[in-house]
């Protein structure tokens, strides 16, 4: 069985997340009725890692298994006429063997938008989270910046996360802002369960003043979920890229 | 009965368009619903233009009269409550009495999106027209600028346009291209029926080969529709600004 790996793009406004489910719109379910459908056989598809409902990816990589001969551009074009217009197959591409999509992955990169402007954004509200206030972006940069290295992050993480170990190694985590839209970018080896909603919810206590810049620090250093901020919701959180090798 | 003056954002997928008809989800009925609801009066509502059904909006400015005390904020805050995701109100002003909404705006400026690579964008599908192929950006703006000055503009005019008269002055008119996206940005005094979706239809024929760029000045001058290109769809254009004195 050769194995091809994919660039997806998705709108999760629609989705119950990444993971198949039964009865439920899943990505995994989209992608995989549609590739049997091509493919005339069952597929099982694999991500870079799960994204939770609501969530978006511009640059999500999956990959899947089979033994038919397949011309990548035909099954892209034949796999992105059976999908709905909120999932897109950016490249279909051979991978090796041995390629495992989910341990191979050295990098990912996500992004956060919230919308600062009093009224709600018409063309933003599928991608945004409306915090309608001024948002201190220096104190929030500042703040950032305590992420950056190797570090235990127990205290973003959601309760129920299975991972075995909490040290994850940041390796960029900043704001720009522009325009009514105020941009969160981090950079990790991997991220824990909600780790980049549980931050983003701490640093807007730290742009709205409620909390200042230097106990973001503090919060990391504590490993205590109780100290960080609420968790920000699904809909600002988008998947940009996974790097490999 | 005092004026006041709209700035409006708008997500024209779900509306036939700006204008009231009966039965049907327009923006000016959507508007003067929540206003009516709000200031406890029918509320008439004119727009700087009539946008066209699936067309949509960044800066459409629109005006109303009330005999009622109003702040501004909360009303803007009252109506964004009362309105759909899909629109919003930016900003709510006062208005000079003489104000009129449509023959004071001096310019209009719109773009319109075109996506161009193989995949439709899961992202973009409600603001772009999808054309999967390379465009000539360099030809199309060597033909777009061809379109700037006084000009008789019937050769862009649909068939049931009620202009009483076709001459429009465009001050700029450029395409800009930038990872898959291509966008066409136009500003003119006024724009007949459909013009900027004709010119956009044209003018992807110039990029797509099957028409030279000096043939666009030809079209222009000839005054004949039959010599233009196809209609663009809708859903690529966008009322960005309107402006004033």
């Amino acid at each position: 069985m050769a194995q091809y790996r994919m660039l997806l793009e998705y709108d999760g406004t629609e989705y119950h997340g990444w993971q198949l489910q039964p009865d439920t719109r899943t990505l995994q379910g989209v992608l995989e009725t549609a590739l049997a459908t091509v493919l005339r056989h069952p597929v099982r598809v694999a991500a870079s890692g799960r994204t939770d409902a609501g969530v978006h990816a511009l640059g999500q990589v999956a990959t899947f298994r089979t033994d038919r001969p397949v011309d990548p551009r035909d099954l892209r074009r034949s796999v992105n006429a059976l999908t709905p217009p909120d999932l897109a197959v950016k490249e279909i591409a051979p991978a090796a063997e041995s390629f495992d999509v989910r341990r191979h992955a050295t990098a990912r990169v996500y992004e956060y938008r919230i919308w600062t402007e009093p009224w709600r954004s018409a063309f933003w509200h599928r991608f945004t989270w409306h915090v309608p206030r001024p948002l201190d972006v220096a104190a929030m940069r500042f703040a950032a910046a305590a992420l950056v290295g190797e570090h235990d992050f127990s205290a973003f993480r959601a309760a129920d996360c299975e991972a075995d170990r909490p040290v994850r190694r940041v390796v960029s985590s900043g704001f720009t802002a522009a325009e009514g839209l105020c941009v969160y970018r981090v950079e990790a080896n991997a991220f824990l369960k909600h780790m980049v909603r549980a931050i983003v919810g701490t640093m807007v206590e730290v742009g709205t003043g409620r909390r200042p810049a230097e106990d973001v620090a503090r919060v990391l250093a504590s490993r205590s979920r109780m100290r960080a901020g609420r968790t920000a919701p699904p809909h600002g959180l988008v998947l940009m890229s996974v790097r490999y090798g």
